[in-house]
């Protein structure tokens, strides 16, 4: 995409109103915009790399046997009354010009809707297990909406509920799932930490969370730097320097951001709504089940979190919103025009700053901020040589390439 | 996909609450799952239908120009007081626990929030003109939701924005979005007439909107037989039987399905948001916009009202859950099973029923009601000439043909 035509400029300026990095960047270099205290737009480029966090979830999870759908986010009363959480203060309540009396809230999540929905086809041990999931907004009248998107109001989630036949199945899947998750982070670009959790509003049992260590984390996990270990601060009992005890590792301490959790629900939910199979001797039976969430734009501020410098972004390769960004300049632009007009036919996802009212500074300023991995540009300079200087974003300085030899590695 | 690992099954009996051909068929098929009236969840059947249609949709609209993002549903306050759009019964208010008083009210279209945005990045008549859009979901307080999904409390729209320097320039892009929307209509199985409307809650001009003939809608549309001009009755002073102004060929007279529209607002949301351009002379001016709605809920439902029969769906392929659907009959199941991983290795779209607890004659009536486009059956009689018989959903039999050659013609 030719970038003189980007619905979005860069800024210069940090927004006031924002105090975590990743919304800086994130709002100056044009990904988010910000519509009300937790509640953003996401932008052209920032739309490109949900997508490409999205692709990468839908793979893991459905190799694990997700099935996709989409529920509502209006949920009516008598779903969250059946389990006693329509009066939590998380949801936003709905009301019309006629009706002031809410009876619907904004999805904050959907056990109890999905429950309903699955005792329509699940009758027999023979339909077990199984496993849905939707990537979907969710909406939660959180008090503090303070790191930008680390923390929102309104977010894209992804949310997999599975059910099974017993408790046994339940944790066997909640393994798979574990690995999924694990795969999905590192793929994008995530080290995180499987961490013992509470059950929050979901169960009274222990949960599980995905956390990325990070300064801005609203979270404190102790981790163990050997085994790699870790509880939520809110349960543990460690302390940091304590012995690991599993492996007798130094635990540490440090702030972190919860990228996805997994909750084994038992069967709570099930007995809540009604949502029984007969077994092998046709005696009815509660389904197990078990949720699993990851917060998208959560994760894109997280990415961006760990991976920037003084200059701006740095995306993996992997959800980066373009692979390569080509620069333009001055005296160059023709043969630029048709070095582009090559990477497009080599089915090469690119980036090209064509702007002819920007300066070589201007350009080069904007690239790093908008952090695509690999540079191309083109000059007088370079052409001489018939080459194009690549450089990657973390790297200092770029070499210079012929333009053929560069199409082919782009292109593997 | 196999079908014995499905989410969902389908049903014999009609839903009760639901007096349309198309929520009936979906329903009964699992395609959607009513949670209230006007407010469904797209069960996996049905989103495979729903991404098929986006991938059209961002086809054709990418091809345009436009650019996908993401606006948020909760829309605060100030966007709609600044058009006096605030107290339109549609809206849905949202409240708290803590705050009585609504401050925010779901997205019910995002004009104005769309042109705030954009006056962070129109500047110039350089930045000019733009397109962007997205697929989100919509909320309406509709009184009368009585149509199945064709006409939702909650429902997923495309949603496409245009800004231009004038509104000469607006109108050589409405000219571009209403052939991309002819295009987007005719792939997914919709023959649709441009028909001249009212501008409703968006602007004080006339509009168009795209209607599918169908005893079921809820519009009116008297439509020319020679050269498909057409008129909402809402605007129209044409009667049936009278002769089109424009060829002289007879005006008929429909209940019709509106499933797109496309308005040019001209500057009524630049003005009240401030969206303004300096113009080459340095002046300011008010930025000049249109907006392209489809509703992709509709479009399935409108899809499956045209291309049923009495035992069922018949989906376009383009739309279709799955392209194959793929039939074991007792017997066979072993070579069924064989002949399943050849076509997943082929890269063809296939669902399964390799169900072991089905009758020859439910798989037979599951899959008229599914209405995937094409159905292969492998049964003991058909192995005796190493075969299998092909039959469209549309055709009353089916022929006989060698497997591998089944393979070579649906991989095409």
């Amino acid at each position: 995409m030719r970038q003189s035509k980007l619905f979005t400029k860069t800024s210069k300026e940090n927004p006031k109103d924002e105090q975590s990095k990743n919304a800086q960047l994130l709002e100056r270099a044009g990904f988010i915009y910000k519509n009300s205290a937790g509640i953003y737009t996401i932008l052209p480029l920032g739309w490109r790399v949900i997508q490409k966090i999205a692709a990468i979830i839908r793979e893991e999870i459905n190799a694990i046997g997700g099935q996709e759908m989409l529920m509502q986010a209006m949920v009516d009363k008598h779903y969250l009354k059946a389990t006693g959480r329509w009066d939590i203060d998380i949801g936003f309540k709905i009301i019309t010009a006629k009706n002031p009396e809410p009876s619907f809230v904004l999805g904050w999540t959907h056990e109890e809707v999905v429950t309903e929905i699955a005792a329509r086809f699940i009758n027999s041990y023979r339909d077990l297990p199984l496993a849905v999931y939707q990537i979907q907004t969710k909406f939660r009248n959180e008090a503090r909406a303070k790191s930008g998107i680390l923390r929102g109001r309104e977010f894209l989630m992804k949310d997999l509920y599975s059910f099974h036949a017993d408790e046994r199945d339940l944790l066997e899947y909640y393994e798979k799932a574990k690995q999924a998750y694990f795969k999905i982070f590192e793929r994008c670009g995530l080290r995180t930490y499987y961490t013992l959790a509470g059950g929050g509003d979901f169960t009274a049992g222990n949960t599980h969370e995905f956390q990325v260590l990070a300064p801005v984390g609203e979270d404190v996990t102790y981790y163990c730097e050997k085994c790699g270990y870790a509880e939520n601060k809110e349960i543990s009992k460690l302390k940091a320097g304590d012995k690991c005890p599993g492996c007798g590792g130094k635990i540490g301490e440090a702030n972190s951001i919860e990228v996805g959790n997994i909750f084994p629900l038992g069967t709570k939910y099930s007995e809540a709504l009604g949502l029984a199979y007969a077994d092998e001797k046709g005696n009815r039976q509660p389904v197990v089940m078990g949720s699993y969430g990851i917060g998208l734009g959560r994760m894109m501020g997280a990415i961006v979190e760990i991976h920037n410098d003084d200059k701006g972004i740095i995306w993996p390769e992997a959800v980066a919103p373009f692979k390569v960004h080509l620069i333009a300049l001055e005296g160059a632009e023709s043969e630029a025009d048709k070095f582009y007009d090559k990477l497009i036919k080599a089915g090469i996802d690119v980036f090209y700053d064509d702007r002819a009212y920007a300066t070589a500074g201007e350009k080069f300023n904007d690239a790093d901020l908008i952090g695509i991995p690999c540079r191309l540009v083109i000059s007088k300079k370079t052409l001489e040589n018939d080459g194009v200087e690549i450089k990657k974003r973390f790297d200092k300085i770029g070499e210079i390439a012929k333009m053929d030899a560069t199409i082919d590695i782009l292109s593997k």
